[in-house]
């Protein structure tokens, strides 16, 4: 039996580069088709992704327009980075080509439309889709993935949050009415494609600000997941702010413990609900977790701190916004669904920047 | 009369420098003296400030041991900028000789002496002083510096997390049992003296953590502040993380509004407060505030958000860590003491690093 | 007799915010008008130098359409900051009007139109102009500047290179066909208004390389200054290169030195060659600038080495690029048009950034 | 037959962190033992080398002290990075015992001992060693390695500045007598052992300066390469400076064409030089190569152009410091000892930070 063929729509962008980083090392992947969002004709992969000028030789030279016949036809799974709206209409011709489709973007994580449109400002024109998409954060649900034709691949901000958070809501440990997300993320995080003045190195260097403040998209996909592990809705606060770096997310939660929560309570829950993760890790006693020590990672690395004068836990944790938040948690739910180990080609060790 | 003759401890340091940079500018400032905490001999300025090198002539250019003898004949403000700790026995023989002393440091800060000795693991062996001491946040509260002998100039995120919850404090317009204060400071206010790995290059850069989590300093002087403002004791979270920039300090604070108050209100408030306040900025709606639009200035500048999803309101403020939130506000502190403009040579436009 | 007043095309750029940042501490200065480059309506100041807001009450919060008649009537001179090729029609208007102009950009640095035309690949229309144009650099070549309606502000490259190696060119210490020149600049050298991906936040961080080598329009600038001083003509080699700091220029210049040449020689011009001059600063014997030295200063660091091992003299030379490589030199050459103190305005120590 | 055991001493620095990288995913690697320069008694990896906790499971978890007899019998090969001087002692035990070592330090590297002392200020005890250690830079000569007891790995800026002058020396396409050599490299280079203030944060951001400029320790050894290629003794002008990024050099150097040179000659000579290296990538006419490029990757890419004007030709280079620069090599050069291909364990496409 050959190897998985891979096709890749946003070829040029950050997640891009990082998809073909990791899957031109990965053991069953083969990458056989590279396309652009918004190009025209073809064009040399080099010119776009230019640290890869003669450096592998196992992967397509030429990023195409997008063609769903082709890719379709071609490939066993497409991974679309795409800015949202997108997906929508590409998705569906891919999918009915028989190819599974993993999006690393919006359009198919928000279950409800009316949610999406309201939050997206874009009109969901493929509601059965939607409701058949699997949200693909493994360590919370690994069970829709297997059998999925289509993959919503998490919002960055949404995996370190819920992942902060799954141990605390799934076992009741926390008021939820009081849950506060404060989030950091480098600049890598804006894409590629918008050239505004916001983004400019003169502008963010030096710099740190908030933004979106209470009207960030990724808070309803937040609420969304937390609120079905606690099978009621949540309302919560998330801010994200702009890190002077290029990689990499942390995510401050505070929330009050639930009367008589003790830290053993907290520390068991979170064994018990990573244990055996293997891209969790829960730091010891003491610890807490840095952005340096993910990098270039699939890891999510959580660690937390009880603080008793105001019986608020505080949890901390960190990720790779293009790896573990976009490259790498696509290729692990793509070895879910083709059955292969989930760590495969993702277990190389974080790279210290 | 002659100008205000002063000397600066700890003038090898990040503050000491831009304790230089700022008075001497200042048109009512003379640096008599200036000495450095751990020095033995003498030392050239331009050793330990190299950006100073043959750049101002009406200095000293040479940087002592401590002598409170010397600096207490000699000046009529000291300014000390040095670890904790070490103001407790440096103040007393200063104010002896008749200088009156501005203490960078956290010494004269807490009123009560187990909490400071509880925070600071010091013994603190001043209490008539403590008691004696203004805290220097002319913003909130400006009579007690206008007498003072020693000023206890505040905390650098103390001063981001005060001014940005102070009109909300008074008014009575939040739940004082939620407040959330997340901040982010730049590496300068670790201090030039501590050359541990943590502050490395190589360590800082590309990174960002928290620290401190649910132990810092910070917290105590807070919650003194905002109490007294309240009228009764406050318990708050607070964390702070370390950003890869060298100056600057953004807090962001979450609080849950009481029933019944609307943005109106609240903008009613802040105005009030800081009408007519020379170095806060509001920012007008919509607008939050960024670190690069303050660095160098005494400006501490504040945005709010109501999230009526939450009925939390989030705040952002921003200051420099080395200006607003040490040496601008010693220096303005000075003013006050002995009644000059309060803005002399503080009304630079920031400097876009 | 009242002030200057002062009029800045090119207000929303980086040099355009140091231009206000200088002048609006000018004591003899007076911002009167303020404009864009390419606005078509009137933009609040605050909106395009954000860190301005609220910041100056002696500057026009306007920010209009380039108009030379307007201008030209209400300034006694006029800044151009604007991208080459507009100052050849912004100047004659405003100069026909009776305001000095002082050009921040290339158009009149080159005397000969053809090498100008063949290096910035734009016509020169203006050749009597550019006859009667004073190359603003006073280290070298003060009296022109004095009575100079119209002056070419240095390039910032040009700055670096010219005072380092003035002293070896003037005193014949240097095989003038030896030179080599390589800089190193920070991205604000670049301006704010082409948002191309190269100067990308995400792009630069981490990064480091070369450009435009062989080929950088400030080469014939250099050989311009240097080939004066020398009284015949000189081919060098230039090479710039991008550094990820936002401010700030560092030249490595390496020559072979002249038969018989000693260190003491060598010493003893450059010490003739800036002895009074109150912007350059000498190392002492043994010490090399740095960037951080003279950040948000109007001061260029030189510090040489003799390497006697290939009898070459390596020079090192550091100025901030929006300062005494672009706006502060400006103010510098004001002041000597206006019979001011050379260094009035431009005193205030370094920026640590 | 079995994997390689290997031992690597200094596995808590940044280039013991790099062997570590890249051998645990070396398909015919077995890390066997780690050990500290400078510790006494046992540590964690985790405390050292953080971002590796639970990361791998095929290599020690305990960093002991160094032990010469332990690491020579359970060792194939031991890596040693140490400061220099270090090895002249740890190498001759380990060589005794069987293990093949490979010096990532300068102690096995300049051929002359008494060169050796003039510039590291270091008596030489082991001449024997020292003509008997191969030079480690495959590119330029392979033979000598595939048979080595002992390798010394070159210096990360002789590597950057030979692979970029070899073809240039090897086929006298310049005149050796004008050789300049100006490389930029990041602060990793430093190492993590030496905690002075010149590595700190604060210091390092926003900066860049030269150092060591005419007495780098690397002058000799870059002389010594291109020398023994050239047939000839050479003396060349080389200055580091330090760029305030953690990874990557990049080397700009400036020869003078020998009569009658043609661009095509020196395409071909470069074509012929490098064709088939793996590691080196030669830029397309027109592109200029940048750090980001080839960080993480064992790649050095080299552009040059010729200045028509002087005559000269300007090639740049571009390493990972931290990887072609010292680790990347290493282990590049244990492949050809254990007869390997040589591109085992270190294709991985470069990882854009």
């Amino acid at each position: 039996m050959g190897k998985i063929n891979i096709g890749i729509v946003g070829a040029a962008g950050y997640v891009g580069g990082e998809l073909i980083r990791i899957l031109s090392t990965h053991p069953e992947a083969e990458i056989a088709a590279l396309s652009r969002v918004r190009s025209e004709g073809n064009q040399d992969l080099a010119d776009v992704q230019p640290q890869l000028r003669d450096a592998l030789n196992n992967i397509p030279r030429r990023v195409a327009a997008f063609d769903a016949e082709t890719l379709g036809e071609v490939c066993d799974v497409v991974f679309i980075a795409a800015p949202h709206g997108q997906a929508i209409a590409m998705a569906p011709p891919l999918l009915r080509k028989g190819a599974r489709v993993i999006d690393m973007g919006a359009d198919f994580r928000l279950k409800d439309p009316s949610v999406y449109e309201q939050w997206y400002k874009v009109q969901h024109t493929e509601h059965e889709l939607l409701a058949e998409a699997a949200y693909g954060l493994p360590e919370i649900d690994r069970e829709p993935i297997r059998s999925a034709r289509l993959v919503a691949n998490p919002g960055c901000y949404p995996t370190s949050a819920s992942l902060a958070l799954f141990p605390l809501v799934k076992a009741k440990l926390i008021d939820l009415s009081t849950i506060v997300i404060d989030s950091k993320s480098g600049v890598s995080g804006a894409g590629r494609s918008k050239l505004t003045l916001d983004f400019f190195f003169t502008e963010v260097i030096n710099d740190f600000k908030a933004y979106s403040v209470a009207s960030h998209r990724h808070t309803p996909e937040i609420e969304q997941v937390l609120a079905e592990i606690a099978g009621e809705s949540i309302t919560l606060s998330f801010t994200p702010h702009l890190l002077p770096i290029a990689r990499g997310i942390l995510t401050t939660t505070y929330s009050v413990l639930r009367p008589g929560v003790s830290e053993g309570q907290i520390q068991q829950r979170f064994g018990e609900c990573y244990q055996g993760e293997p891209f969790v890790r829960l730091l010891p006693d003491g610890l807490l977790p840095q952005i340096k020590h993910v990098v270039g990672s699939n890891y999510c690395d959580i660690g937390w701190k009880v603080d008793s004068r105001t019986n608020r836990i505080i949890t901390v944790s960190v990720l790779d916004n293009l790896v573990k938040g976009a490259a790498g948690a696509a290729v692990q739910n793509m070895n879910i669904i083709f059955r292969l180990p989930e760590t495969m080609g993702l277990k190389h060790p974080p790279f210290v920047p």
